[in-house]
């Protein structure tokens, strides 16, 4: 084979996942959004194919010999390919590891655990669920192995989802984390509480999305590459960095809901969208890691979207969408209702400041589950009781307990830490930028120009072309938690006067 | 290899066939309804890819192999396994005739001659489009010996749109036609004019919507299985019988236009969601021609839609809808307005009646361009010669002329035609219905279950089970042109009382 044919050869077999990855996309979005609802069938008869076609093609014995023979040749590659070369043979290696049997009872069981969930959930019975869990525990342990059997089948596990990540990086991380955060938690749970009452007046589903059009324009996001739809959960669905789509859920008595969930989306978006040209159609398109893009959503939703200065900015506008509701509010009350902090049963309503508690309650669990030092019999108990410890809540029931995530429903162990890995990066992300470029001045003024550049310089442009920790270390020099629970000290004692 | 595992290859390369249908029916759907706009080259290399996949799959040598073995076993195998087996193998021996670059250079032909049309259209320019379409027809033409070279070229196309109509055929049924409705048209433009100008009141479009979710509901289109969009041009698209999506187009000044393509396209609809379960999945799970499904829309917006007994039926409802615009309407004058007949320019504005000389029109045109007889250069002298001589208007500019459909600038040649006979069909099949079931008297209650069910009963539930004729003398008998002038003529000489 020659070279130039094998780089041919590399550009087509990633646009075919490229092409895959689109259409199953494509009919996701369809089935959340517009699709009648009772299509479920035809579209798991399609995506099942679309998947079987997608795993062939990577695990293919000519995508090995092709990757073989790149790597035989890497010194002649030039970025990315010699990159993309790399993330394939990681890619081809975990798969042709997992045996092909074992790969389908897998996603079978996947399959069947979304829909125990979800019935275990609506009626708070963790025991329907249980057996369930206990294999789906089973598998992740099994698959860890075959992920990196060097690493402790937790670490192996992490790595999958922010590759460089590990327990002995997460443990420091959450003690900082524990140490700092819980008596502040403790300490605000005395002081005088804000009034966030003028949030939840009644709010127009009409008047709140041209709210949204307006944060859009705010975010910077153009409606020729980015658009925002409606569904049940909101999310991010990137085709390219030239079509990304965000969506929102309105709720007629919670303006700050959906508000803050364009923000957040919007930061997803920001970070699709500003991926270079020449990574696109290949492995290296997408955001490099969960942690790093939850980095980038909530350092727009909280850092920048809960801030004074950018409240101050846009709450006159927001008074022009919603006279009525806001007339007698100044951007002061606002600012304060919107980082209100109080302890609460579920994680995706919490508030910037108790968030990374609820993931920590998870983190730890899974290490135990994972690791074998607990039952899932055991799960609710512990549960319930570390959210007494932590956050000071009694959960009445495991629908609002353990049983309120989807995660682990879908296999996923290890997913939970990069959200609060993301929030901290975005702190540190932020002390760098302060001494880089003037943050506030602008976003005061509602002009988000300047931080979006300096975050598509360090981090967006990327792509995966570098490691999750090399773009970390890219914006935020060493990470250091302490910059996160600084940052939170700060802005919450004096937000509560304390 | 073993029958049946012979059986279930070919199953999965069904669908394998379906799933990439679905992808391409998704990202399509996408495209004409949220995506933002900018987005064309991404979605493009996808499709580019996927069709590069389908194409691969149909034309394999395994494929080859398989359907030759189960061509051999055809005695063993039941329905619908021997049907599939030939349509498969009609498609494969197609497809392996066209040469690969002669393939791929017709698919950027037609790609770049959309443009090119698009833009001609737009200055009502045809020298513009000349060239591309001398190229069109010169493929068409070598294409035509690909697909059966035993044929006349012309025969060979129309063949691919209605398998079993040819010139012979097509010729008898429009000289039948010109005969009746030539004549009839130019007695009606004699005639006093039916005042429609009601129909072109200021219909909001929101009140058009819930006129729309009504008429989805007369028509009994379950929407946990259909919905209704909105996009520019209006169209069906299925993914199987328990997914089907319509679409409508609201004009603030024309309630007609939507109402009639709601009901065009929910026959569509009727007919995609009435095909077996059985066949789900297989490559006999769609409508079986172009004309057989244009008879069910047909059927529906104008035997059915267009029919007094059902503007009866509906109009009480509709002034419900639209109290302000039609309280000083009859049901008759709804029943005239929507019948009032008119010789215009464009085929798809056109009434029920002149419908099928615009069809005429393109026949004659393509018939003599395909055989040799017609020059490209040549094709707007003689669309407006015949526009004048079978409905007696000017055609002011090619815009509103030759260059008006798309058709011919996606290569195809032959397509019309079904567009006529399926309305020929539909006043056939309305005679064979009268004959068994009771069909005015539950239409002017607005009960459409048992026209719906003779339709299922003798076309729907077939999919392409059987050859279009087949079907075709199931609901029809010996297929008679007759039968639809004769209806129309009764239809309009009532109507304009002649």
């Amino acid at each position: 084979m020659e070279l130039k044919e094998a780089l041919q050869q590399l550009e087509l077999l990633q646009k075919k996942m490229y092409a895959y990855t689109c259409a199953e996309s494509a009919l996701y979005l369809d089935s959340v959004t517009v699709a009648p609802k009772d299509t479920a069938e035809g579209r798991g008869v399609a995506l099942g194919i679309l998947a079987g076609e997608s795993q062939k093609l990577i695990t293919a014995s000519e995508t090995g010999e092709l990757l073989e023979f790149l790597r035989e040749h890497r010194e002649e590659l030039g970025e990315p390919e010699r990159r993309e070369t790399e993330e394939l043979w990681r890619s081809y290696q975990q798969m042709v590891r997992i045996p092909a049997d074992e790969y389908m009872e897998y996603a079978m069981l996947t399959n069947e655990a979304s829909d125990v969930w979800h019935r275990a959930k609506e009626n708070s019975d963790f025991e329907l669920f249980r057996p369930v869990l206990e294999r789906l525990v089973e598998f992740s342990r099994k698959f860890a192995g075959y992920y990196d059997e060097t690493k402790k089948p937790y670490d192996a596990l992490l790595n999958e989802f922010e590759r460089g990540a590990d327990m002995e990086y997460l443990d420091a991380f959450f003690a900082e984390i524990r140490a700092k955060l819980v008596p502040l938690i403790q300490e605000i749970g005395r002081a005088q509480q804000i009034d966030d009452s003028f949030l939840h007046r009644y709010y127009p589903v009409e008047a709140q999305r041209r709210f949204s059009d307006y944060l859009m324009e705010v975010l910077q996001l153009d409606r020729g590459h980015c658009t925002i739809g409606e569904t049940e959960h909101p999310f991010t669905l990137e085709f390219n960095n030239k079509d990304v789509r965000i969506t929102t859920n309105y709720k007629e008595n919670s303006v700050a809901e959906s508000m803050y969930s364009v923000i957040h989306e919007g930061g997803h978006a920001k970070y699709e969208l500003g991926i270079r040209d020449d990574l696109q159609y290949t492995c290296l398109a997408g955001g490099v890691s969960m942690g790093v893009h939850e980095s980038q959503s909530r350092f727009y939703e909280n850092i920048i979207g809960r801030s004074r200065e950018f409240i101050g900015a846009i709450f006159p506008k927001m008074q022009e969408f919603f006279p009525e509701q806001l007339s007698d509010v100044t951007a002061e009350q606002m600012y304060r209702a919107v980082n209100r902090v109080e302890p609460s049963l579920i994680r995706t309503e919490a508030d910037e400041l108790t968030y990374c508690l609820h993931v920590m309650i998870r983190y730890e669990i899974e290490k135990q589950l994972i690791g074998g030092s607990l039952e899932v019999k055991d799960v609710p108990e512990v549960w319930n009781r570390l959210y007494k410890e932590y956050l000071g809540v009694d959960v009445p029931d495991d629908r609002r307990g353990c049983l309120q995530d989807s995660h682990w429903s879908g296999g996923s162990f290890g997913y939970f830490p990069s959200y609060a890995l993301g929030s901290a990066y975005g702190a540190q992300m932020l002390k760098n930028m302060e001494q880089d470029i003037d943050v506030w001045g602008p976003v005061s003024r509602g002009d988000l120009s300047a931080v979006s550049g300096w975050l598509r310089e360090k981090i967006h442009q990327y792509g995966s072309l570098m490691e999750p920790s090399e773009v970390v270390k890219n914006a935020c020099g060493v990470f250091e938690p302490s910059a996160y629970t600084e940052y939170l000290t700060k802005k919450y004692r004096e937000i509560y006067g304390l």
